[in-house]
């Protein structure tokens, strides 16, 4: 069924058919099954099935995976079967413990999902081998729910993350449930802690539903986690307060039978999703009112439930030393092997597998069938899902721009416009997130079209500020929710920007780390289909934070960034709106990439009609004949190279105060808006050869580079240019608080009058031809620092300047005497 | 009084004098004086006791500051001031809610501190205009409560770690009152909504009080806040479920007289001191059982309380049109100016200052006296406290290296028993934090003398988890609560560590740029005293992430920090256990410092002994005598260098092979303990002088640098040297996931036979006479890679490699045939 398409056949109440023995054997039957695969992946290179006594060479030399919470996510799952199957729902799990791989895997080879995509681990004695071996061993597969896991969108090997997943997920499914497990050691993680307030901003109608469970399993690596060391009731309140509706399952301790615990869980499980299907029909048919405090599970269970209880004399089961390997000895400790054997054999293999070695069909009984399976659901391999945007021509949207420079323009604002008409356009596949700044970054006009969808209490108050219970805005001041709201949403087939201040999206590196290397893994297996590009557009960026000050600057996210792989990562510079308007259209068209894109809000000009725009985008970089002063066919003395719309402004402006001053000069103005280019051809797919990079920056001149951010990224990017020892970058050196523009840049050496001393300070000869321009160049920032300081505003040569292409004109010639 | 002893005079119970008029009339006198106070720095260039009629001229060009959360922090301190006076506390002032500068700073002068540190601002009418000016303003002061702000540890620029401060402040501080502001802004974050859970980490009895109180003021920059919109009896739950006990202070709403409220806050504030009193005498006597309800206060107030009420029709007082500048055009048009005028002479300034501009005694008579005023309280500024710590002798630590090689350690294990004894030794004011890492990283000698502290449940099980209601190691699953804990410690005058993965510290990327700023703002302020240094310790790091994975790895820490200014970061490889003592012994000593130190917890050789490891800390750089086959006097052909534990094996590795098999060639080998060495003299105050560098690196032999973390950083410290043209880095290109360690170095292309095969390519000449060793080194990469993957572990030549200072052996003399 397409994405956002409502059924009839959803959200079915409690089947009538009681729970039988028989269901909760099956039930049963799988949780055993999926338990000895996962015990089997962690230990075993060969013996699968234990059809011969347990020896040394059957057990891997090296014992790598995480016991600990696998037994609950495999119980969560085979219960989750089962509701399936009788409620035909559509359902995608997410592992939010780290290192659930060998559950999830173990899973997804019940259900016969593992084999149809990987062929070659079949349903036999040799496929539960081949299984078995490539868990966490070399050229095999990792520990936790990675892109190689069939039915997962969470990694989870950084935890925090998983409700905020679950969420973006089910925003426009309103028939999808998504079953998220949180750890009870995730549980204590910032990200997490905040992300179930998440409830507020999901509209029961449109949306999908979140099923959180909270797997107490009591401990994390070495310790006890805090939400199982408090008394239930200060948890249960806990959980109302957060705005659910709590229901417990408990058991398994002291050798409790776990069949009466399954038989607990099933009946809870039945509540739920009763519960669920009431607040659907009423969402559905009007009559829910207010936020639903929809359902969510508490499950309490041992730590690796099912394990031996004690080992060499400590507890091990329901403690925390079962969290990794609880036989870490298995292989050089007879009585550890012997354990071990005994444990899988507590499993009883034989009557979970026939002779072939294939799930005996009693087993699997409680699969689900196609795509219902959780491993193959498509919801959790997106790009299955995904439509294309359709996206309004943004040339429709350009600003006019008669010569450059001559009009003026907000770049964010215009970019509003387009996206206004991307939401307007696209009703159900696209979102905007972020942290309460999209109206600050100027992208207001989405608003015309839609609202920032908000299911916390509304008033009369808030009636001209767009907030409504369905909208294509999200926002809540949580950069980790905004991300991993719109990860999960791209991760399920959809698109979608995050907008944030630029110093603020450090907070969200190690999302982007992960995201990242999410797809890289997914590039590299074709069953997993392209998703859209994570989008991010960082404004209020570091030149221009006037309300702010030090504590938030910082454009150093681009440094991070381009850490990673090359094919995954992008990083553009647009100087005016027209440039934004072509690189966004880029952004939203492309898959599996991530974009940064850093964009001024402030009023600034406007360099580029739309047709240049267009081609300057396209080539990444470019030339601006215009600002220069080359003769054709000879080479310039200079190059002026800048990327960024501040930087870009002022390496224009001490091209027109060299070009009035110093007319010989030859100079050469570049402009990089997609700084991959500078990189080598060999490092990243858009670098530039080095015969284009040397046609551009010349293999002997001076370069003067006016960057954005952090000026060495520049020499990190080029340090094996020709060219190299000539370059001289100016950029983001961490001084300046809040103050003026312009003080910013002077702070910082970026300024116009700075940039000129660079020139003459290295271009040869110019230094003693010109040492009267560079001592006005330096009486000029002494002026400007002095009547910022005076005035409070920057001084008006600067604050009123504006480009003229062909009258001599600018700063120097408008200078009063400010003494 | 001294940092930890405690004091029969704290936590008095309520004060028998009931609250009279007078008393609330002189918080109201306070409040009002502080709301102009701060109204006045947002607006004002002159006229600053308006006792001319206000004009444009008086006005500031540019109007940057946030009102909307001011007047709460007003009420706040003013009221606070009453009980510190009435009970005698010590009590320090967080002030969560970002840009609360102008109000903290308007207090600051209030109670006469502000004109005692800085003394031009003095309590005169030029002064309040001088302090007027000042605020936002070029070469001023910022909006939040810098460094610059008296009585602030906590600058509030991102959000969140307002409680994290707060707790870490109260830590070993048993006399000490936090009240910590956690605007409900701030609340939406992540670290805030865990840190409320801080309260399972305090002991009552030797640790502060953290009073938080969440300032429901209803609105963000353009959004209804989240906790402000959810039922009154919900938060109570949610408050509740997070282990306090809320109190509720309400009012200010649609016109209600400000004096009633005053008296209902004086009276709430009273219970609650009431409270912590019977709390704390039940914990000093020990009758307390269990953990404490805390009390919390959740106070609503209107956003921008005390401001017109609508401005050009919008509302502006209680809504979010009041965050930043209510009146934005007070300059520039009469009206604004005229109700700005209006706005400011309703606090009736005429009764706030005498004559001369000082604020009248009766406004200022709730100001406690001296060090009892927050802003002058010295905890406020820790270095004014701080004791050095008593640091046993490391060199008692040191293990046995008779010679390079000889023996085997795991790196952090050896720390820890050093660290053990700086515990026993520094009872109350050293602390160890990590989420849940600590034994992980093998410090787990430290629990023969302390314990981890934790106030939630202790179960029987518990038993040998060394889990106590106090203890100097603080383990909670939230890099953001480790980090805020130890920043608040450390800045109230104590000493700590924070110990992690290497691969998760990226999530505290934002947090970290947020010390170092402060860091290096309160440098440049000669009345804040030093505090000791920020401690990384990272291990776990990513050449050895066996258990976890691709999701998990990443060095780039490294580079994020190197960003940051010079005279504030300091970067550290230590490669066996003796670098590693000496490098933390001098991390312990400083102060102003970021330092991070990056080290293994694996077994691997210990390759000096300790004198050398000394001398070679020392020098932060230098030659392994030992491991080269340089000739004195002459150059060498090639030099070999390295940096971190891995890379430093895998060099002397490559460089045994060299001996071995190329004994003519000439080969130099360094490694290099402290990065910063590699910068110029120039960027970074440990920078090594062009002269020196080309001593050691030489000016034009191959450079081939086998670096712990990504290869460009290496080539962004020394892209100016003379010889950069010849280095060549290897280092992690995010290749890799669960594997094998050499498989790991293998995949990143920085293991021995690719760095000899490096030497080969770059010595001239070597090519075309070593092609078989070319060839060899490419074979023995082959057969390791297909040993790995055949049998799950490295092959015996590696793993089982040692470095023999004389005799030839090695790889390649041990190598079987392994097809």
């Amino acid at each position: 069924m397409a994405a956002g398409a409502a059924s009839d056949q959803s959200w079915k109440s409690r089947v009538d058919s009681p729970l039988t023995d028989e269901t909760i054997a099956e039930i049963d039957a799988w949780w055993r099954a999926a338990n000895y695969l996962s015990v089997g992946q962690i230990y075993l290179l060969a013996n699968p099935l234990l059809r011969e006594p347990l020896t040394r060479e059957h057990i891997k030399p090296r014992l790598l995976g995480h016991w600990g919470t696998t037994p609950g996510l495999n119980f969560i799952y085979a219960h989750l079967n089962r509701v399936i199957r009788e409620r035909d729902l559509d359902t995608i799990y997410i592992a939010g413990p780290g290192h659930g791989g060998p559950g999830m895997v173990a899973n997804a080879y019940l259900d016969g999902t593992y084999s149809e995509i990987y062929n070659d681990i079949d349903r036999s004695a040799e496929g539960v081998r081949k299984l078995f071996r490539q868990f966490s061993f070399p050229g095999g597969i990792p520990s936790h729910a990675a892109p190689e896991t069939p039915g997962s969108i969470h990694e989870g090997g950084e935890l925090g993350y998983a409700l905020s997943h679950a969420y973006g997920a089910a925003f426009d499914n309103p028939d999808l449930l998504v079953a998220a497990v949180v750890g009870d050691g995730e549980a204590e993680t910032g990200p997490l802690a905040t992300a179930w307030h998440s409830n507020k901003f999901l509209d029961p109608a449109t949306d999908g539903v979140v099923l959180p469970i909270l797997h107490l399993n009591g401990y994390k690596i070495a310790n006890p986690t805090v939400l199982a060391r408090i008394p239930e009731e200060e948890l249960f309140e806990l959980m109302r307060g957060y705005g659910y509706t709590p229901y417990l399952v408990s058991g398994g301790f002291d050798g409790e039978d776990p069949i009466a615990v399954h038989e607990r869980m099933a009946w809870i499980l039945d509540e739920i999703l009763d519960r669920i299907a009431e607040i659907k029909r009423g969402a559905a048919d009007g009559t829910l009112e207010g936020r639903p405090a929809w359902p969510m599970l508490i499950l309490r269970t041992p730590k690796g439930w099912t394990c031996p209880t004690t080992i060499d004399g400590h507890p091990a089961e329901d403690n925390w030393r079962s969290h990794q390997v609880p036989l870490a000895d298995a292989r050089d400790t007879p009585e550890h092997t012997r354990v071990l054997e005994e444990w899988m054999r507590s499993y009883r293999p034989e009557e979970l597998f026939d002779e072939s070695g294939a799930p005996e069909p009693g087993v699997v009984a409680l699969a689900p069938v196609g795509e219902r399976r959780m491993s193959a659901n498509p919801h959790a391999n997106g790009g299955l899902l995904r439509q294309a945007l359709r996206l309004p021509d943004f040339r429709d949207y350009a600003v006019d721009v008669p010569e450059p420079g001559a009009t003026i323009g907000e770049a964010t604002r215009v970019l509003g416009t387009w996206l206004r008409d991307v939401i307007r356009d696209n009703p159900s596949n696209f979102r905007i997130f972020g942290p309460d700044e999209t109206a600050s970054n100027r992208l207001s006009d989405v608003f015309e079209v839609t609202d920032k969808q908000w299911d916390a209490e509304r008033w009369p108050i808030d009636d001209d500020n767009h907030l409504a219970r369905s909208g294509r805005v999200m926002e809540m001041l949580s950069e980790h929710q905004c991300q991993g709201w719109l990860e999960g949403y791209l991760l399920t087939g959809r698109h979608g920007v995050v907008n944030s201040y630029e110093a603020f999206i450090h907070i969200v590196d190690s999302m982007f780390n992960q995201h990242a290397k999410w797809l890289k893994g997914s590039r590299a297996l074709p069953w997993r289909r392209p998703v859209s590009s994570l989008n991010y557009l960082l404004s209020s960026h570091v030149w221009r934070q006037d309300h702010n000050g030090a504590s938030h600057q910082d454009p150093g996210f681009i440094d991070h960034v381009v850490n990673k792989k090359a094919d995954v990562v992008r990083v553009y510079l647009p100087f005016d709106a027209n440039t934004l308007l072509s690189t966004y259209d880029h952004c939203l068209r492309s898959v599996d990439y991530v974009n940064v894109v850093v964009a001024g809000k402030q009023p600034s000009p406007n360099w580029l009609a739309m047709p240049e725009a267009i081609e300057h985008c396209t080539r990444g970089l470019g030339l601006f004949d215009w600002a220069g002063t080359e003769v054709a066919g000879e080479e310039p003395d200079v190059v002026l190279a800048c990327a960024g719309d501040v930087p870009t402004v002022e390496i224009l402006a001490a091209a027109q105060i060299l070009r009035e001053r110093v007319p010989t000069l030859r100079v050469r103005v570049v402009n990089v808006v997609d700084l991959m280019r500078l990189q080598s051809e060999g490092e990243h797919p858009h670098g530039l050869s080095d015969r284009e990079y040397d046609a551009v920056f010349t293999p002997d001149k001076p370069v003067i580079f006016a960057y954005h951010g952090y000026p060495w990224l520049i020499h990190r990017l080029t340090y094996r240019r020709t060219g190299h020892a000539n370059l001289h970058v100016r950029g983001f050196k961490d001084e300046g608080t809040t103050t003026t523009p312009f003080d910013m840049v002077m702070l910082n050496d970026i300024d116009r009058f700075h940039l000129v001393a660079d020139v003459i300070d290295r271009v040869p000869g110019l230094a003693a031809k010109e040492g009267v321009l560079r001592q006005e160049m330096q009486d000029a920032r002494i002026r400007a620092k002095a009547y910022t300081r005076e005035h409070g505003e920057d001084i008006p040569e600067v604050a009123e300047w504006s480009w003229t292409g062909s009258t001599p004109a600018g700063p120097l010639s408008t200078g009063g005497d400010n003494d």
